[in-house]
């Protein structure tokens, strides 16, 4: 092995700059005036807030490894950018297939940092071990399925309430993405030393978790006319995970100890529990019991999938997306199919049977396609990103800042 | 004393967790309907800014302590989000009582997070020396308290404005309880180490500070119909407040050099100050000779205290709350009685003096009511805390992550 | 040399005073009464986005010095806050002068706040090398300079769309005054280690660039009527930008690493090219290509004056305001003189040829006119502040907080 096969200098600008010009010819055919545009000016101040929370709040959430710290939080910038932009393409080349309306000015920039979330999800579990091209190349692949996915749930299933739901998959699709696609990286040795966190790293993330979640009420309600509804249980749903997240972490500790990544992890099950089902939900306490309900789902599946799963399917799922969102999201997606089969139930006083299965298989149906896509083209993916021509990281060279980042610093590292 | 005897595992979670069954109980029988809610949306943009500014702000500028940063961050966001949905449910029970008038949606949940600024506040003043039960029983202590203190003002004292001066006590209230329980906890050894700050723990915490600096005129404002005049008046306020701090730094050091702590409090002051008055100055350089003074008072205050004050009472404030919450909020309450008479007795040409009595009867007595409230139960709850059931630390333990969070990392500390 | 030379006990404190006395002396004289305030209120939420990109943004922005984090977050916040109300009390006195129109409430301070943005700037090129006097004379005579030349704009080029176009001028006027001030101080030493960052500073550093960032679409957009087209080309003017920063940073550095200092400057790049035409831009692929031309330039620049320029003029830029702020804004200029005489030139066919010419003229007088006073100003400025009153610090007691805050700390530096 040469000594040099970690220089990107010929692929990462080259192959950011090619995007780039793609994206560029791409706005210029295909993107409406900025003075046609409609789009109410009231969404900016929540679309601020999105924004934020997916360029800061995740990129500092993701700064947990001691040495991995401007990677964490500079890549995921540079795909977040790249990404947005991609996918406010791949929106518009919808609208152009006629496959959907259009939409755009900030409402449509909204959807494609909503969408990034996805990404940076997916981010999260490969993290430390895809070197920048492989990520550049997984976060494209990773939006244009997510739109496409979208798009289909959207045409042939019919889902109903627009944009919303089909949007809301976002964390599914990111979490099994992300988990298919780590599947087929090479596990870490398991005496790595820098596969750990530092308290000052984890002080970082801490940081990020907190903007993530003050900033998830904006997030569940962006895009929906009466909002008012949706920020109140998100923001129960948010408090009672934040509140089983340090008890269920003081109760399967040693010692009744907190621990800062169950922490981490549980705070924001509440907000992808309840991001199906958010605008719908009558009684904050059905939101306060989905809260309670991913916080637990989260700490169980952290010790249930580090100890049993993930050694049997060889998976090393660097910032655990697989618990902190995969399984929330399904919890949330089962917990939309009930309430909603209850709620319509009670009103039709469950006479009007054909509909109720209609809807549940409608639901189930968007389901299922979402998460076998994730995982099917994550596989596929997760195998393209190993070949040779993208210079895979050694094991041994895994979740190093060194080799992507200059560092003119007297002493390297945390 | 054995070993062990300071795991929590057998109260934190089991505290913890019927709290929060407690509380989801009581949303269920109490709480209106999610759809019944009247509120107007254009809250949630000042809602979001308070919020941010108690979870992350106070959070992180209680951030000095240099192996206590998990613990200040971490356990201020544990106690706001179980004392959120305690106060709403408190204000929705004194509803039912019919001692006020139901506020709900983002209004009610908006009076909450400014309430829990109070426990935010006693929380810094026993910082370090509170393991996490203590803690979470004296914040439901306080923020019950201090909605009966509320509702006692607003009822028997008839304090005008509603909900907005009554809510304003919450510095006054917050401080003056935080000093009162720490005056029932032993003092930390003189030369102990670990109650220091490092320019680490000292960076965090001037991050904090700003975040809750600028967010500051939201939250003086947010509860008001007419919010423009507050919003100035506070900015100018924290501005003068922000640069004497920084003169008087320079002044009563050695060398004139600044210090961080003084900045830290100070820059705050001003906030304090003119939370009272906010919104009736009609002239911006009243409010700006309000956060001088403010500024002042807080400065000479944190060299009487901790020379002459807290030695005699032998009380360990750790983060100052007495003089940077506490004094600044009695002036600022003075100068509200000293404002609003000169401003009637203009108005009135000094005719009507028996009104004019009243009316400071009315603000005198709410202010000393407030006041001795808070140091009485303050006083009942810090003796109740020492009991040998809630496993007090002892001061070698003090000021420590360790005993209250799992280290994995190979050198613990800031 | 006395060893006390570095006391700034009979200065810094006393300079504040009287400054502090005589704002509120001029608020107590100017301003009008808070009562009496036009001002739309939805102007706010920008307003306090800006707010925190200046003070908290640029504050941690400039936290990369090792050694000097607390004076560059701490003396930013310090300079602001003198600054904002010297601002407001210029502009008062230009309207009692009759040479503009009456701005008040958070419209007046908005605009205050976005001007300060030049001191930020300019502090930014001496950081490290000026003490807080210097600092303080150097923000209060930059400030009056700037709403100076900010009216002889204004009045005797009558340039169009009144304050905006003039108010943008605040990059290209702060950096060309930073590079002048700095050309007064001495060179520090080639070898000395605090001119340098550690990883956990540039973290800090990437915090608040991450702020900036973030917050751009509402400094560009927060004086217009029509806000939308402004905040969406600035969007993807910094996404793209974004993009470019990694890429060029890939592309120029060994083995096709990021270079972290690459990053901070280039991703601001795009903010600053389209300050001058966010608003007018009608498709956002002219936004995108200003961006990336942003991003080239200040990396180029960075390249060339760090090893041409800085060397032959015996300059020393400490966080390289010149190609970060000064050539973007340039290019931003240079763009909108040729945008605006393309549109027109279309519209009138080439055939109203001298006023386009007028045009033209009035465009490049006023960027010649703020330039200029922007350079000949600036080293006015630095030669006053290097005579000896000011106690100008030594070169070998360059980038160190120890001589202006104390440190309680066990250990120094970060």
């Amino acid at each position: 092995m040469p000594s040099r096969y970690l220089s990107f200098r010929c692929s990462v600008p080259w192959l950011i700059l090619s995007l780039q010009a793609l994206f560029l010819l791409g706005f210029f055919f295909c993107f409406p005036d900025a003075g046609d545009i409609y789009s109410p000016y009231d969404l900016y101040s929540e679309f601020q807030d999105v924004s934020h929370m997916v360029i800061f709040g995740f990129g500092f959430f993701l700064v947990v490894l001691r040495r991995y710290g401007f990677s964490s939080a500079g890549l995921n910038f540079l795909l977040i950018v790249l990404g947005v932009q991609c996918s406010v393409l791949v929106e518009d080349l919808l609208v152009l297939l006629r496959v959907q309306e259009s939409e755009t000015g900030i409402r449509s920039l909204a959807k494609a940092v909503v969408s990034m979330t996805a990404v940076a999800i997916s981010t999260g579990a490969v993290l430390g071990k895809a070197n920048p091209v492989q990520l550049i190349v997984m976060s494209l692949v990773e939006i244009i399925i997510f739109c496409v996915s979208r798009c289909i749930n959207r045409t042939f299933l019919e889902v109903p309430w627009w944009e919303r739901v089909t949007l809301m998959h976002v964390h599914l699709f990111g979490a099994y993405f992300g988990v298919a696609v780590t599947s087929c990286f090479p596990e870490p040795p398991p005496g790595l030393d820098k596969n750990r966190s530092t308290p000052k790293s984890d002080l970082f993330s801490m940081l990020g978790t907190v903007f993530v979640w003050v900033f998830w009420p904006s997030f569940n309600s962006i895009l929906l006319y009466f909002k008012k509804t949706a920020v109140l249980n998100t923001y129960f749903a948010l408090a009672v995970s934040a509140v089983a997240a340090f008890m269920l972490s003081a109760l399967t500790s040693k010692d009744g100890k907190f621990r800062m990544a169950h922490i981490h992890s549980a705070v924001l099950a509440g907000g992808v529990t309840i991001s199906y089902t958010a605008a719908s939900i009558q009684h904050p306490w059905i939101a306060m019991i989905l809260g309670l309900l991913g916080s637990v789902i989260t700490i169980l599946g952290s010790h249930c999938l580090q100890r049993c799963f993930n050694p049997a399917f060889k998976l090393h799922d660097t910032s655990g997306v697989h618990f902190t969102f995969g399984l929330p999201a399904v919890l949330g997606a089962v917990a939309a199919v009930v309430l909603s089969v209850v709620e319509v139930g009670i009103d039709t006083q469950w006479n009007n049977l054909s509909s109720l299965g209609y809807m549940i298989f409608v639901d189930v149906g968007a389901f299922c396609q979402t998460i076998s896509t994730a995982l099917i083209t994550g596989l596929i993916t997760g195998l393209i990103l190993n070949i040779k021509l993208l210079k895979t990281v050694h094991v041994s060279k895994y979740f190093d800042d060194q080799f992507y980042w200059e560092f003119p610093h007297l002493s390297v590292g945390f």
